[in-house]
């Protein structure tokens, strides 16, 4: 019996995994929720992976996903803004020092969508794009039966397609990126814009509210938060016309705490979609559906990743 | 010896040649302007493909690089503008008719990229996009050394990425498109409805002035003129922007009889480009180049296409 370590390396939270080389089912899984401390989070990452390692059986691999830009030739991070001091950042060397196993390296959102092609919403497409919209807006595309990773493997960067030049700022420190505009902060962004413009809503109430709080309150019926989701929506599906006409996939997978908003967001997402097309043969047998593996994404793309680089299956 | 027949179909220009398998010197050659006439532009391709057919070999295939959407595998065209009845076209099936030999079918812009890669300046490249600037704006990618189709060989219209919502109308219906903003006709456009807002220019003098008038006032002084094809360089370069945190590649491949316009274009462009990059490692080692092949990358396109689906070279 063989094993795979897989990790996922999220702002907050990390989450490891070792699975048995045939199955999707944990021999161990564990998850640590990082706190400001001055323990660097390399060692976050270290014990993490101790506590998941299977010492009865052969280790084939290790695999990572990780907040990009990165070379997944290396591991080496060019920029991750929510970990601290991960700016060119020597993953790979760091961990080949004290780890003697193969070690493969992806960024979470291109790894995200490897899993939901190998395991979850996907599978048997050769075409697609996955879409994870949460606190950014990341992105992964199969291209004819192959990852797209390009040139350096920072391709991908779906979250920083321009949707208005000199539009709102976004966290890569460029304007108008779809991530500026779409992302759970910048929904609570343009709701506080608009509260602050006299836009009368019950979020005024919350001192400091989230793109949670948005949803809950368009729920409810609040007008300003109903526009807030409406708008990210909008925009959403304008960039999918966009993508759809440069990738022509067969699908469209939606991930991360933002689609919880539910039809909030996919009937506007999809309306706009619908009349940005350039002709009816691009929607034609195409699917736009929720991602299926939910917080596991992660750790299951890096797994489908480490076997595939291994020809596991 | 053997012989393969390559065609490229454009708006007014069709062109042919017969090659022998191991050279790019055409064995015959030959192009015909098609007329206003009653005669069908299928009627026009039989007979051009007639004339620069070999006897004396064996033609081993005929590869057609088309404009407009359409399905490689069946020749199916589903709508080019230019070609008056060729909306839900059955080219394959009716070539297949009169022709006994293998057919194989491209989008003339994404085979122009694919002749870039095999024979002009994106050689030795594995990630490669091309842009050509024209009476419309096609494009081609090379992603992991292989030609993006997507799911039914739709893929790379990136003169469809939609740029500015709600802006001016597409030559496909749709607004604001990068094709709408950049293109020749894009470029005058803009020009005469600057003059007719009152700015002055010697363009102004010239009742229907096109996309070349434009460059040769430019390059005379001429403000607006400079400023119209600055405007489409511009917006060009911030496309490549969104291209590059798509695809990642090593290098862009500019062509296209706007391009013509040089340095006028190219300044603008290359400096929009350079500040909407969101990380310096995105244009490390890129090459930014015109393209090579210039009038013939159609026909040297579907050949090597050809060459590439029969596994020769």
């Amino acid at each position: 019996m063989s094993a795979l370590i897989a990790v996922d390396i999220g702002g907050t939270t990390m989450r490891a995994a070792s699975y048995p080389t045939n199955s999707l089912n944990p021999i161990k899984i564990n998850k640590i929720h990082r706190v400001n401390s001055s323990k660097p989070v390399f060692q976050y990452l270290l014990e993490l992976i101790q506590s998941v390692w299977v010492d009865s059986q052969e280790v084939l691999g290790l695999s990572i996903a990780s907040p990009g830009p990165l070379d997944p030739e290396t591991g080496f991070i060019f920029n991750a803004p929510n970990l601290p001091g991960w700016v060119d950042f020597p993953l790979g060397e760091k961990l080949r020092d004290t780890i003697s196993v193969p070690l493969f390296f992806g960024n979470d959102a291109n790894l995200a969508a490897f899993g939901e092609w190998k395991y979850g919403a996907g599978v048997g497409h050769s075409n697609l794009i996955y879409l994870t919209i949460s606190t950014g807006i990341g992105g992964g595309v199969i291209c004819n039966g192959n990852l797209l990773t390009g040139h350096k493997g920072l391709a991908a960067e779906l979250g920083h397609i321009i949707i208005q030049p000199d539009g709102p700022l976004c966290s890569c420190g460029k304007r108008g990126h779809l991530e500026a505009i779409a992302s759970g902060p910048a929904i609570v962004s343009y709701a506080n814009d608009q509260i602050k413009n006299g836009q009368p809503s019950s979020l005024a109430q919350i001192i400091y509210f989230s793109a949670v709080d948005v949803a809950n309150a368009a729920r409810n019926g609040d007008e300003l938060a109903i526009k807030s989701i409406e708008r990210a929506g909008e925009t959403i599906g304008l960039a999918l016309a966009s993508f759809v006409h440069i990738f022509n996939p067969s699908i469209i997978i939606l991930g991360g705490g933002v689609t919880m908003s539910g039809n909030l967001l996919f009937d506007p997402l999809l309306q706009k979609f619908r009349s940005e097309i350039m002709e009816p043969i691009y929607s034609k047998d195409l699917e736009i559906v929720p991602a299926k593996l939910g917080d596991d994404s992660g750790l299951l793309g890096a797994l489908a990743f480490a076997r595939n680089q291994l020809k596991i299956n």
